[in-house]
């Protein structure tokens, strides 16, 4: 093999690094928005007994629909949201980035555009990419908030077929109002896309850590039938490792996920130990309530800092992370956090950074290296 | 919810059902390939115990580049076919079908053709259609074999990105000699894709069941830089639930996968499991030899028998299943085997049936619902 080889790669792929934040072995993790809490004794133990249950038919092809899954999954988004959810309503993949390759393979596509509002996940233009949409942004405010008039312009501009929202917002933490997903959601029944509307995606990865009072999308829902509220079990539930996105919709917009689908895309064991955490959902989001409240007081002390003289610029947060700012140097900054064993994540516009909440050990370990480094 | 909705669903999606065969409760199922024989105990256990250890660990992310699963699978590789297959030659997916989209998504796309040879596994055009790779396919013999020529025409005439052999065929059985892969693997350097050469995909997801004899692509590996040999844990392995598919190609190759995956897109669940297996790899492919003397003991027997006089037509089968006809109403004869608790596939050009291999008493109850139903 010493031949370099030529391979037909396709053009826009040619000198891409492969995405993803680095994987450092460090002493405190808070670069991804992991979940610091891992699951308990009880949980492993549910998940074990029920994959060795699912293992001795692993011989066999998993259900391609799911429907235990999908109740369980609607089940608790009732609960959490007060909303009536129904299986059918509810479409699941690995990971929310597998849900979103599938709204955008079904809605997407060739000659058509996907629309969200910088700054956001730095994966959606990847996902336009790999499903040969068009991707455009509109823009947030200095607050990360969206000025209606200018969403309403920028859809009407540009005739989206699929508008994605994100609220809490990656990596700003910002929340949309309700009033705002509701008129975009108005306004996406107005464009034309050969004939359809088009659909609004609330990507709610971060939902459950939103501040008491900020409602979720899925009160939307039963009024408009182009919407899909996702989430994911990496975040609240801390199962990042699984790999479990979903998300809520009417059952006909579902029914289209489910033609783009690759067949038994979720295996047996997924599903085994998705329905392990779910029946451990109390205990598991017992964590949400305290990562909230370590993500106040995080909020509340990076606004009591200056640099340079000048106070710290914070961002609301409504997500287990926080966006603070700006610095001249944040690569500086961030490497500093680095060499004292804490890593963050160096995201968002120019001169700020992100930071995950962890544990109040972890979160005391950030802030004495930010003293150290740039305060 | 009493509106149906208008979405904007791609058109070319538009009526279409999901794929997939009938999930039916029927007593003997013979009609997806499955593997009879489920995980022994003491590979369910070691499963249960290893995903254990990884469910302490689920909060955070799974490893993206999974190192350790893709030496386990090399080390395999190169036991099971005699060539050394290194770790970063291998990579894996969430099912052979997620393996083929990422190949597609990287090679294939709009303004590319993917080729194949008809009849052959009804999936592929689907990945085409859900990556927008034009779809051409060329023909397979009465036999089902390739012709050289018509390979050499087809694919000049085509100029393919992707050519994709399937060895064994699904759903005919049939291997490709090393001759023929060799001299396509050839062809497809003096293809033009924008002065780049076509990627071969040698798709073996059938191959340990192939004959004594019957040699692996993988032994031209070395030679070409275009070839990617594909595999999957789900028959061999007896492990359909778990979706696991994975490749073997030049490390470059592999590294234009890795830009279209999604980030983590395998979980740290499948990866334990797939360790699982692997390390019980000996055991676990000890009833591949049962199953090929079963295939072709069922092979002989479908030869001797007659239909309206004249003898049952048998395709020779490298794999866990037999293709045999023809029946003037096939449909009539998988219903009337339905009848008796036996599913089978209705596949393959018209007037054919397949059947999966399962245990003999399995085999059994088939030959008698067959004699009854059609001889």
């Amino acid at each position: 093999m010493t031949r370099e080889p030529l391979l037909p790669l396709r053009p826009e792929l040619r000198g891409i690094e492969p995405y993803g934040a680095p994987q450092l072995d460090v002493p405190v993790l808070l670069n991804v928005n992991e979940n610091p809490y891992g699951p308990s004794p009880a949980v492993v133990a549910e998940i074990a007994a029920r994959v060795a249950a699912a293992a001795s038919g692993l011989n066999r092809y998993p259900d391609r629909d799911f429907p235990q899954l999908r109740g369980a999954l609607a089940g608790y988004l009732t609960r959490e949201s007060g909303v009536a959810v129904a299986a059918d309503q509810v479409w699941a993949a690995n990971g929310s980035n597998e849900v979103m390759l599938h709204l955008l393979q079904a809605f997407g596509g060739p000659g058509r555009t996907a629309l969200s509002f910088a700054p956001t996940y730095s994966m959606y233009p990847e996902y336009a990419r790999d499903t040969h949409t068009r991707w455009v942004t509109g823009k947030r405010e200095t607050d990360f908030t969206i000025d209606l008039d200018h969403a309403l312009e920028t859809i009407a501009a540009h005739q989206p077929s699929v508008i994605l929202l994100t609220s809490p917002n990656n990596p700003t933490g910002t929340s949309l109002s309700l009033e705002l997903v509701e008129a975009v959601c108005e306004a996406a029944l107005r464009v034309d896309v050969d004939g359809a509307p088009a659909v609004v995606v609330v990507d709610e990865a971060y939902g459950e850590f939103r501040r008491a009072g900020v409602p979720s999308a899925l009160r939307l829902l039963e009024r408009f039938t182009n919407l899909a509220v996702s989430r994911t079990m990496s975040k609240a539930f801390a199962l990042a490792g699984a790999r479990l996105g979903y998300l809520a919709a009417h059952p006909r917009l579902v029914d289209a996920l489910r033609v783009v689908r690759l067949p038994y895309h979720l295996s047996g064991v997924t599903q085994a130990t998705a329905l392990a955490a779910l029946a451990h959902a109390d205990e598991l989001l017992a964590q949400v309530d305290a990562l909230r409240a370590e993500r106040d007081a995080t909020v509340t002390w990076l606004q009591q800092q200056t640099v340079d003289g000048a106070p710290l610029v914070v961002a609301e947060s409504d997500a287990n992370f926080v966006l603070f700012g700006t610095f001249a140097d944040r690569h500086a900054v961030w490497q500093g956090l680095l060499d004292r064993g804490v890593l963050i994540r160096e995201t968002g516009p120019d001169g700020w950074l992100r930071v995950s909440i962890g544990t109040p050990q972890e979160m005391a370990a950030f802030r004495a290296a930010l003293v150290e480094v740039a305060l």
